[in-house]
């Protein structure tokens, strides 16, 4: 059975890579997954919180956002409901967590690097691409700062590349980097995080229908790995041309 | 003495105006002034505010914000600190206010547009291309409503276009649209919302070092009119090409 | 066609300016403007804001409220609704750059100065009735900071007197100073922040039904001008008299 | 030993009851114990909370709160920090209660009133003359209520008078109506609430030194009801004098 | 008449008081006044609050909470809706004043020692079993904390025991510790803390019904006094035994 | 190597669930895991959510928090900052779907079922032990809404038991059941929900050191499968013991 836009189960939609999308920050880029499209932008500050002064470490984190129309139904701002939501939360601690997960904080040295991830438009698989796009961000950023002479040139403070994608169960198939179309009707729903080597760093799935089996998720892990290798060649693609650090 | 960006006094800058740049959105629109970036989406809903019900009348309403790193310095994000800021606020109720001066309540009837504008990138004069944005976004909306009967067709809710510009004293010469620099050096700082034909609908002047005196405020709303009547052409141009309604 | 009050277009209502009303305050006036009754009180600290420090120049900021019931329907609390509403931060806003329009931070020294304008009684103008009332507790609390030597006395930190007024437009007449009724009627609705020189700080004027033409701006700009001088008096007749500081 | 002020210590302050302080409110008093001035204003509204609907019952309420620079050092506006106090929260509290216990709520029919105490200048026992004022404010609301035929005239939803006072030991002397440097001095602080018979409604004791014993409770107990039934005179001739219902 | 159960006027429900119940806190207990139970920890941290630094004296305080299900009726968290009530301020400060009557903040050195009092299960007197149980807990932070050498020996920072029960009256008869049900049929709600020689801490008492006279006060505080003296003995008798310091 | 207190790798800590901890609570729990202690309470009402209303569904929700001194070093409330952190959302998050994974809504009927899981006392696998403690206190609840046929008897809403268990990798080691400083030291950290089944509906991993291989990712979820197991029929044993419905 074909998917809605025709691709096959194991085949990611158009990805597009746009560097440098932003004249102000230190590293952007606009991805976009097919219809979903999230604006990712790198800040470095020097210094870092507080709690980690004096460590000779720098710090990484991100804060994830979606513009209120980005959805087919207008939400509500959280600046305006004044708190943010538990599904924002997570998300912006997940996209911190897998950059750090391939950061050297000595080598950053006690240096900052925040990660907005605005989405601007919607189409399921919105924390992937944050993920995908911010590390291409961050790599801009890093080589602005390393160019700067914030950060030490000697010791890459990325020891790998990282990206997400979702994979899920829809129909009783296995399927990658679902649509939100495809994402509702997923029984099952899992967000993989891996390194250009293809190991994990994170991995977080949901049975949103009946449980899954072992079989069921040794198949989307499966699909996943290969989603994330090819990921890793698009960051790689992009991040090849050179650019002039802003 | 040449503008930085070798303008003249009385020239905007180039102005681009992108519709139906969302796939959800009933109606929006990239704009740009420059290296300011505004994405401005219109959201209808059937309904009003629970203080309009029975009266037979629409609303309009608008939301403005600054993405964190749209600035040259990042900003912490309001949903993070819990509140809107004075200036965001400011801005939303200047952005409503001036597009609610074309609308015909009635012939909208009880129906709500919520115009979201968002600053992407920001380079001076963030509001005002939020409000001509916003009206472009706004006429798709009202022709998407219309063209799924939500609003009648015979009475049309948009009375004029609306369009904004601001004006400035920079260096003792009377400045139209001033970028970043330019705001940051002027003397006086003024925000014109005007109709298509001219007239005023907001006129927000400040001064920002000395006071200014009348022939100072007459010379700069000359200029802000002209820019005014500019901006109309410009959207009367864009919304002739024919578009799809989503 | 007479006004409500039997005024003439051009004239004021009574005003009073009660200094020294708060035991406390280093600064303290009751204004009234008709039945709108301010108390501003002005608060002097040793001291300016962090991103102030070693800069050797003073600060002046205002915070304005109204009293739950000072108007004809009692309002929530802002503290009890657990934010500050739009217009709150905007009118706060408006007085803080009226006063620091006459300020001279570098003769202020290091000091912070704080206007507290808190409307008792509401009925129109209470944003021109907060600038005006405290202008003149602020001049008291600069008297006060000269004489316990915490402000240098060689120098003013003033620059001038400031004072604000409404105008507007009602059933096709301008109208100086509106009180509520004729507020809520005003096609028009300007204030104007004047220094005692007749030149402008502040324009903000806003079309409530019909656009204005120029010709209309200049007939409110040119009353309120007029209604401008005159409060410059009235301030500088109650500065007159001579008071014990605190 | 005399008190800081002159008086015995079972004598209270001047007290001045100025009642249709407001133009707006339906009862509203500008209370003074000595230097503390508290504005009460009641404001009545149709129908009751949605907990109480269709109990035929009404709802008494009131809101405490003290402006900035009410006090001798300025305070955060709680609007500003976003979060109501401890201590506003307590004494709004106590106000609610001691008024609700002088009320017949079947009387006042399905009505709310709210009390709104605002303290313009604080000298200690701010809650004991918002309880005192803000009695009378509710009686002249309640007689507007009654001539506007909202609450039924038969019967009086006002079961008694109702007053509170503030006792505390100081250098081990009882004292009546403590001011704060009294009050500041004080081993024990008692704020007590009686009715115009000298009956009980609240007794609210602390030991802000040492702790005290049965006679010293006794002591300041008796002193209390004293003060209460001279607050009680004075409550009922500032009534006695018939005021137009706004 | 016998009481709901059982009990005589003057009779305490079962006392349990089981130290140690935690093994992260300094202090920690869990006592039960019938059926209701409250976890009562302290925690010591070095330093004090910044308005108390360089004093040489310490800091006690205490936050109270009930768990949303500790009540018949589930209540939402005050977490979730985003503020703290009226109620559980009132009662924080509450057992915060009772605790600091009983401290010698020299003896105590720039220390501070947090009590938290959070409800498991609510059967009445919450807040006394909250105070009761925190004195305690304190007791046994003090002496982990001079057997860590934070705190010196010498000189004991507690000063007396303290302790806090409920007396209300009810039908007309003084009750003493009342639970749940008593409590809301009572005329009158008192809670009274004392310290162990049977001096007062605190008196609060609340007419829930018609005021209350002298003799109903003279009545419930003598009840109250036993009871407290009752109580000293238990926390006695439960300090008695000695406990290995975590 | 031996683990910190001597279990073997695939070996849970000692188990314990005490049915009915709560008097008022339709279902309560105290359960621990070693020194992890967990009240979950059921609470049951009438009604859904208003997006669900006249689905004839019924829903299941959950809230997680910890004591402020649960852990080894006291946090702040989240009700006194105001606001709930990322990861406390993210677990009531977690919770809520694992237990909605074995509900049948439509058996359940319009009816909500709330489930708290506070912490008491903190050691590690505290969000495993809430979702393992829940879902016997919603058994019991919906046992107890059967009983008041408030729910249905013929079809049960509980389609499975569920259960949660931590993993992680320890120097190279996989193990079962993390205590906190196994959990601080893990280089993978893995939170696995499943059915008695030994399905999966939640598989939660995260790279807190270097990537994890898929070697690694196999281990630990066949670890953590036969711990669920284990657990479901430590739960199946809790509920064989009948018990009265409160």
């Amino acid at each position: 059975m074909p998917r809605i836009d025709g691709r096959t189960p194991a085949q990611l939609r158009p990805v597009t890579i746009e560097r440098g999308w932003s004249k102000h920050a230190e590293g952007s880029v606009l991805i976009s997954f097919g219809d979903t499209k999230v604006l990712c932008t790198a800040s470095v500050t020097e210094g870092v919180p507080h709690w980690r002064k004096g460590s000779g470490k720098g710090w990484v984190t991100a804060e994830y956002s979606m513009l209120p129309r980005s959805t087919n139904t207008r939400s509500d701002r959280e600046a305006v409901r004044g708190k943010i939501g538990g599904r924002t939360h997570e998300i912006s601690r997940l996209i911190g967590r897998s950059l750090r997960a391939v950061i050297d904080y000595k080598a950053l040295g006690e240096n900052t690097i925040v990660l907005d991830c605005d989405v601007l438009q919607a189409d399921g698989g919105t924390r992937t691409a944050a993920v995908t796009g911010a590390y291409v961000a961050l790599t801009d950023a890093v080589a602005w700062a390393q160019d700067k002479k914030i950060v030490k040139s000697g010791c890459d403070p990325l020891t790998d590349t990282v990206a997400a994608i979702s994979v899920g169960i829809v129909d009783g198939t296995p399927l990658l980097d679902l649509c939100y179309e495809e994402d509702v009707r997923a029984e099952t729903d899992m967000n993989v995080v891996c390194t250009g080597d293809g190991r994990f760093v994170e991995v977080q799935g949901t049975a949103e229908g009946a449980p899954f089996d072992r079989k069921e998720l040794d198949d989307v892990l499966g699909l996943a790995t290969v989603g994330c290798v090819d990921l890793a060649a698009l960051q790689t693609d992009a991040l090849a041309v050179r650019q002039e650090p802003a």
